[in-house]
């Protein structure tokens, strides 16, 4: 029987009002230096340049998500259902708190150039020498190797890890309800309490009883909008795409032995692959910001104009085209080259495939863990069988891609480029 | 006529749903490198350690200031109140937008180690050479002189000061809701829309007329909850002076030619106290918790273990006293002393009169600007004239002062401690 | 140009936060007998029965409606769009306004049995000796006429027509909003003022510009959780057809010259279908459930019991079956016959498409006044050709349908029935 | 040990997103007719005059005091406090739910004219023969009686009392959120959790730990602001004194035999003041308005004039004065009096200390139960005298008497008065 704390310790959160620990371990854990250094990391990355009110912190996500996955637990627990394996009650409540714990700074645009990816760092971090696999030994020698199988989803029990990464779970429900909140757009908060009221431990699954589908409906819909309208802003990709490109630049200078005037510890581990856990926690977003504050006043001219133009959220511009067309592409770019702006790293091709989140698709062969109906005759089905607006929300997006490109260098240059690519860049005219 | 911008802009926004840019002027500023720099300082400096939703900027409070603004003078214009002046509509817009612009990051402990203040520095940056002076100079070469004396309360119209600065202003309508917002209290809000209906200018004052009293003492009462439960709150206070620990101790390393490892650009003008422009500039939080990360490696102790401290949030804890008792103050830091524990660094006594945010004090001296009520009979009355309720919120605070000092260090020497002192901080028993 | 008031009127309003009066003639409507009746008469007739918040008035809805319109129409105007018909602004607010004050006490139960429709005593009120007759040709001789016009959708302008019943219209986001509220659903709820920019007057209609598209399916979509979750609810649909036997039984005994106890004025009308305007307006709510008071007092067994199922909520039960089986439903009647229960008063199929609610379904002949959304490229297409999620809302739901009975009655009798029923109904087993 | 319900029962609540019923007693209690009459009673009688959102039922109302006690004793039970009796759970939960079930429709008027009182009643309910008392006898023998003798503050343990009807007990918390959400009006918010989190039970009492102080002063602000904003608005005060104006004209019209067109059952005992219990519960609000239709044909003029002000909203209106000038109110009577207007129905002076609801009052006599706070050092304490805000709210209020007329009734006739009287109502000027 874990240890409780003496008394309930209560944060105060806007989201779900409060969050309550009553365990010592999670509370230790919360008091790591690991888990603090959440606080410097922002959950939605560049987001808060499109959404101003977006500046919440993976440290109060963490948190949230612990909450939700109480929550579930206890109406588990008040409800006596047999299926529910109460010996993983504090497994989950760690797993949950702990779930993001690897991720470093503007992590998606930081993990494509650098190949360095969150969850292999949340093991690290978890197995490795850090106060977090101190805490949790103390509680269970078992507790770090169960934590890190539980978040790389290899864990055995696949009612453990749904809880905390399927498509109905803790960490969707918090940052859907957060990033909602935080951005201040209506149309991500969905009735958590009535989510809670109609899944159910089944049988080693979560299940959502039958006459639950309007909400799960409900919720996805929640999902879908704050796809559409928070996560993939075109706005906010443009500003992913600025990151990358200071730091493919950079990646590049240091290939060519650049003499960088700023450029410590953490970063070289970061350039050349090699960053110790000590390092790795070092980096976090003041790093960063502070990096590409010292980087905007290197010689190289394109290194510091992209830095600028981060710093000063002057970011590029996009058109939308229907679909790829990859010959008016390649002229594109030489028509760039041409004018003498650099396409790898002014120009940017985004289509809505590469996007980091994902919608529900339940055909998707990776989704292993689906949203699955429970009903007295029919037992389990997959849930978008039997709701059309599922099905619909579900199937892939028509999207358009998006160009990116800095306007007022290629306005300036405009007369050198081919008569295509100014329509396509939409610069005649007006 | 200022000039309109061909579509109206919109910001979502979290408190006040939008935020609504129709002039050129403001959209300009809005862009500039200076008020974008915003996004890089917190509103309530250190409180996020102790409300984790607290990671809002000024850059989010100063558009939410503009649009309180915005709304007051619409409603003002759409009631055709004589008395309103409405050709300082561009001014007060712009003195709300940039009231903040002069802000340094933590200024609370920054300003009080190193003598800068912000009122300084905001004239600084709107009358220097910035984007922010360039801006307002095309709209009238006046602008900046202008939006320079509004905010620092002495532009000849009283009616325009008050609009921005005083009992019942914009920047205090703002964070009142704002932080309330963020941090997830709800006894800061109050209903803002009733409050714009019971205001009107008035022969060159802004006053409330009679049947708006409850109107301002709701408003009061938010404001007085919030002070006492967030911008007091003691774990708040324990952060910012541990933060102000830190500076004070680099400060005395400085002046003793402390050989530092890490030490840039504009933290030398900081230690020196002659920073310029572009130095303030580059000075935001994440180059201050950048540095604080590096000087945590420092070689001195005391300076390597504030910054330790401050990281990972282990706080200084805190003991209440009734009132001042300066001879058992003195044997405190003897104490402490004669135990290793350097009082200037480890060791702080706190009380309230001292804090950065004031309360209604209508018989203040210092209060030029008093909230009016304005009645048939009686004319204008100062507001807690009429109002037991503001009278008793006025009341200064039988505030208890606190003792801030680092728990295990003290806890570890408590032997070597005389008793009264151990008694002070609760170190004897349980 | 219609006379201004000479202080705006403010009500305070749960929904809208304020609703704003500001012409004599929308005052004085306000107060007439007419209006002040719908006081009386419940929005949401007995769905109070299901969702105990739903109690408000349709006196309350028809100010939301006015006041709805009244921002649609100051966006316009504010926005200067040269396609608005400024001139119809007074005739479009009292067309709001008075849009629903044909409407009697339980409309649909009450409708159904006497065949008065409230559209016809709307254009009765309007047009005949009442208040607010009087008050809307004081204002214009014409404006009675053009107001009965707009709300049976004669009137020749569409896009005055269609700001008060469309598919988008200011009743609907009114009483999706305001239902929502009182119910205390949070799915109902959609960010109207996101609707109100992305709609705007287009060459006779009002329209929807493309980069709006899922703000509105965000709007269908809270539209369709409501009619599954809250208008279609069993329960509710249960407390109808009770209402709507008892009525069919007093109608019935009528007929039958049985002797009532309690027959006073408007009933004799009602029962007679020839109810005068003044008998019409006295037909409250309250008249209706203190005559099933009384009615549950009368000596027929059938109407007796009927009143007090309703009145002290012991309501029908339902089963639900896939589709209609004509031969089964004739047995059931047959055999409830058989066990001495009148089916003809005892016993309800019921389908959804008899509902009186209706959900977006763009081909539907009836539909004139779809959704369009306006491209730059392809100009209007109805909406639900562009999104996947609104045709999914459209399609007909495959709804099952439900038999109602008195379940203790029929359980008691149980032993009487053939078997096909007993399974159909549940009544064995368990 | 009190029989559970197989499966959990839950009303959705817009204050409290959920009512949880987990008691078979409390289910069967809900079903009663007594319980559901309640429905057809309003909470806050004729304050849908001024607040047109004010139309939520004693029934909505009852449920949620119960939840409120449901939460506090789940809440401490959780934590497993020591002096809370565990076994008076159920009572507490039933004494709760029926605290207003002897409440007949608009009791404020009523009660005065007629001298019935809903505490009375509602004993009588609870002990004599109805479904109510069937339904706790069944569940223990000695329910009835206890039940009643918590309702009427005679129960042996004040705990329970308390928890019912005190300073801070489930009933105001209830109210004050609820009429705060059905009013709009959005200072009747208070924090309950917070409250929840900062009582306890303590040697027989309900008390308040030291550091919940503010969150005390909050719900009390919250409470002084419904008051004077909502409960004592001078228009709800008017439409009850138009009521009462009804019950005394007809009360003097049956004593003096006046021929009543219509005048049935119950109408008759309440008249003459014996009504029977099923005569009480017929007398809902359905048969006061439908009466009040009825009686506005009456012969009477002015019965007949009272009513028909009653149902158009014709209401009095009202001057304020300073205080009571017994003089001049005579002046008014005989002057009224000698124009035709009789004072005895029409002329009402109204001042605060007759109001029916209470303001925190720690010094009065009749407060048996004041809120106590409970501090290491110091033990208990009476709240106001830690909290200056709260000796401020508590203060009797230096409020103005209200004289109410039929404004153009007098207007008509204001030739006839002397200037005194005109002066004091207004009449002359402007």
């Amino acid at each position: 029987m874990p240890r409780q704390l003496r008394e309930e310790k209560v944060f105060k959160d806007p989201v779900h009002k409060y969050i309550y620990v009553q365990d010592e371990t999670i509370w230790n854990l919360i008091n790591t230096k690991e888990f603090q250094r959440l606080r410097r990391i922002r959950q939605l990355g560049t987001s808060f340049m499109t959404f101003h009110g977006a500046e919440h912190s993976r440290f109060s996500h963490s948190l949230g998500v612990y909450e939700v996955a109480r929550r579930i637990i206890s109406q588990f627990e008040r409800n006596g259902y047999a299926d529910w394996p109460s010996e993983e009650r504090l497994l989950c409540l760690c797993s949950a708190l702990l779930h993001d714990i690897g991720h470093g700074p503007f992590s998606h645009s930081v993990e494509k150039v650098f190949g360095t990816y969150h969850e292999e760092w949340t093991c690290k971090l978890v197995l490795g020498d850090t106060e977090v696999n101190r805490v949790l030994s103390e509680a269970d020698s078992e507790l770090p190797r169960k934590v890190s199988e539980v978040i790389c989803k290899s864990y055995e029990k696949e009612i453990v890890v749904s809880l905390i990464s399927s498509q109905l779970d803790a960490d969707r429900m918090d940052y859907l309800l957060r990033d909602a909140y935080f951005t201040g757009v209506h149309y991500g908060t969905f009735d958590m309490e009535r989510i809670l009221r109609v899944i159910r431990p089944h049988r080693g699954h979560i299940v959502v009883k039958e006459s639950g589908m309007h909400a799960i409906e409900d919720y996805l819909m929640s999902r879908y909008q704050m796809y559409w309208q928070v996560y993939f802003h075109p706005v906010t990709r443009s500003s992913e795409i600025g990151l990358r490109k200071i730091f493919e630049r950079a990646k590049r200078l240091y290939g060519d032995s650049y003499p960088f005037r700023f450029l410590m510890g953490p970063l070289v581990g970061l350039l050349e692959n090699n960053l110790s856990i000590g390092e790795y926690l070092e980096l976090d977003e003041s790093y960063i910001q502070m990096t590409i504050m010292q980087w905007s006043k290197e010689q190289d001219p394109i290194l510091s104009d992209l830095c600028e133009r981060f710093l000063h959220r002057r970011l590029f511009k996009y058109a939308a085209t229907d679909a790829r067309d990859e010959p008016l592409e390649r002229e594109l770019r030489s028509g760039l080259a041409a004018a003498g702006i650099d396409p790898d790293f002014y120009l940017e091709i985004d289509s809505i495939t590469d996007m980091p989140y994902d919608i529900y698709r339940p055909g998707d062969e990776e989704e292993s863990l689906p949203i699955l109906l429970l009903s007295d005759q029919e037992g389990l089905t997959e849930i978008s069988r039997k709701s059309d607006i599922i099905r619909s929300i579900s199937g892939i997006h028509r999207g358009k891609q998006h160009i990116y490109y800095p306007e007022e260098l290629v306005r300036d240059r405009a007369s050198a480029l081919p008569s295509s690519i100014r329509k396509m860049l939409g610069l005649d005219g007006v």
